[in-house]
């Protein structure tokens, strides 16, 4: 890595109440003590794989290249996959479990063009733990990748084909109306859809336009803007996100509690006001 | 800026379960790999301005000079502008949104000499959201004022006194009496005040005297003292808190809670005991 | 210290809301602008000592030898000292609160060689708050060894042996029963044990077999399993959990609202199925 400072990016939904986050950075400084470590966030809803390969997809193209280590891993211990992964983009490699959550990121980055099982790597802390991965697997080979050791050193070749794969639900727009569905839901209630504004602008709808909210059987007006403040409080205002996504929030609430939507749910958007 | 790392400190109401911080971070380092970033919380209640001016301005003073960031910024996408900040103090700069949230740490540092409008900023990444200028606007250039960059580079000049303030209720000391308001109300339910120790003293209350506490028609008996100790479990002190603010608190519970009290209450504070 | 960047690990109850944590760590940034932080996590339960002891304890092992600085301090500015400690284990002193919570680790790495009360240390910053001692007086001497003062520079010898313990209740297998103790329970609602693998394997519990769990006059079925994947969803599973603890959880749900249990509860865990 010559006398750049090697770059560890780190995801996870360890959350912010328990040591396992600095264990990790522990084991990462004592293994590859040069490496400088950007916490992208450990607050993923726990076990939720797919808000976590989202997270990680929406901020990697902000971050250096380097190791980009993610645990989000309801499998732990089980038969899931140890993994890490060299992508097409230069100089980034992925490490996590097998289970969806890098596939996103992968993708958005050229593809894999290398993997490898890392479940029994020469790296690993041992006596490997059936709970805590992310220090006996995952921090170490990270940590041995920033570190220069090569990626075909830390475990078993396999084939990327095989890797684990993550499906999204895919909006469309079909007679000025966006059919899209829920992908996430954050702390503040806003609500992140499969559509993105290029999708709204094929239905018609136009920022600034007046739209209907439709859940089941349900309508809400709304408006098409750009920011919060674009509505009065309390109002649901349909967004372009600061991911690209089209999302949905309220003024000052919260836009999953107002609409009493989950993830996966069908939503559609069109422009008018409310069918009397 | 020679050999030294330059720092740059960053405060926030991003919270810990986003990938906003972290994405910041990630900006930061890429235009500004060889300065630290410190992070002085993220966890001011959102969109409270206030709030996080007050924090920024009782942090200042223990961090070492640099750049900075602070993001509070319910006007995001709107009108308010962006800004970067020359103080008086030497080797401070001070980034964010116009909206008062800088202007209390700008005050203690000897005011503002130089401003400058970043909303369009070359540093800016583009194209610009609508809702996340902490990644597209304040990082960028709190990163390209680290790596160097001259103040009146990255912007507009402005004038300093067209720059939004923040006024804050102003304590007193009237017949033995305190006559203070709410400033903020933590996690913890501790209450701080717009009072000083000082004003408390000029008041005639002494630590260690039985005080009481009127907020409307409502009178709560305590005890002025230094640490949470100095009364018995469940009982109300009144305190000089780490930011020499006079404080109200209750031993291993809520002071907000036990009194009922909200941000710009008035609360009195005399010395004896509850009249009958 | 030599060219070696000098390592501060930091743990408390402070809290991912203020800016505690992120004071001290500008006032280190002053003192050692060389020392890197790892923060080993500020989650820790409010003012539980043992909880911090316990963690601070099991982070430990994981990190590289330096300065270990950790605050859970229910007692600041009344009469508990603050101390920094030496201890056998090479390269490592500890700075904290002498209430019990640098006791387990001390005794893990060795013991104390050296203490020395710091309350008054020369590298205090003052005025010392009452409510503060994080920033006033740990930081600035948990920067200070890390920038290589002396241990007996900084405060006034005192006796290892005068040091406040802490007292762990100690499980026992029993006629292949195991009685243990709630030692902690976290956010999650995992009960972690005062037992070991080892207990359990003593008193004939066996990876795999059907155990029975009493509390008082209760008994849950439950299984003792290696993951959480090893019992189907809403069941109950005892394992040993990633610090070499016994401990109880639900997969997918929360152990300590199933089971109803506090800490320092007793817990009988036996082999077998529920008694009709």
């Amino acid at each position: 890595m010559g006398d750049a400072v090697p770059v560890i990016t780190f995801l996870s939904d360890y959350g912010p109440w328990d040591e396992f986050v600095g264990v990790c950075h522990a084991v990462i400084a004592r293994r590859a003590p040069r490496a400088r470590i950007i916490d992208l966030g450990h607050g993923v809803a726990r076990h939720d794989v797919r808000a976590g390969a989202l997270a990680l997809r929406a901020a990697l193209p902000y971050t250096p290249p380097g190791v980009h280590l993610a645990v989000v891993d309801p499998g732990v211990g089980g038969e899931r996959r140890a993994v890490a992964l060299r992508v097409a983009a230069q100089g980034r490699t992925l490490v996590g479990p097998d289970n969806g959550l890098l596939a996103l990121a992968a993708q958005a980055l050229g593809g894999v063009v290398e993997a490898v099982d890392i479940g029994e790597s020469p790296e690993c802390l041992r006596p490997i733990s059936a709970t805590f991965h992310g220090r006996d697997v995952f921090a170490p080979v990270a940590a041995a990748l920033a570190d220069g050791v090569a990626l075909d050193a830390l475990g078993q070749a396999i084939a990327p084909d095989g890797l684990v794969a993550l499906t999204l639900p895919q909006a469309r727009s079909v007679d000025g109306s966006v059919l899209a569905h829920v992908l996430t839901t954050d702390v503040y209630g806003n609500v992140s859809l499969d559509a993105t504004g290029e999708v709204a602008a094929a239905a018609g709808l136009r920022t600034g336009a007046a739209i209907v909210v439709e859940i089941d059987a349900r309508s809400t007006p709304g408006r098409l803007g750009r920011t919060f403040g674009d509505v009065a409080p309390g109002e649901l205002l349909a967004y372009v996100d600061a991911r690209g996504a089209l999302a949905l929030a309220v003024n000052g609430g919260s836009a999953a509690a107002a609409l009493a939507v989950a993830v996966d749910d069908e939503v559609v958007l069109r422009a008018g006001a409310v069918r009397a």
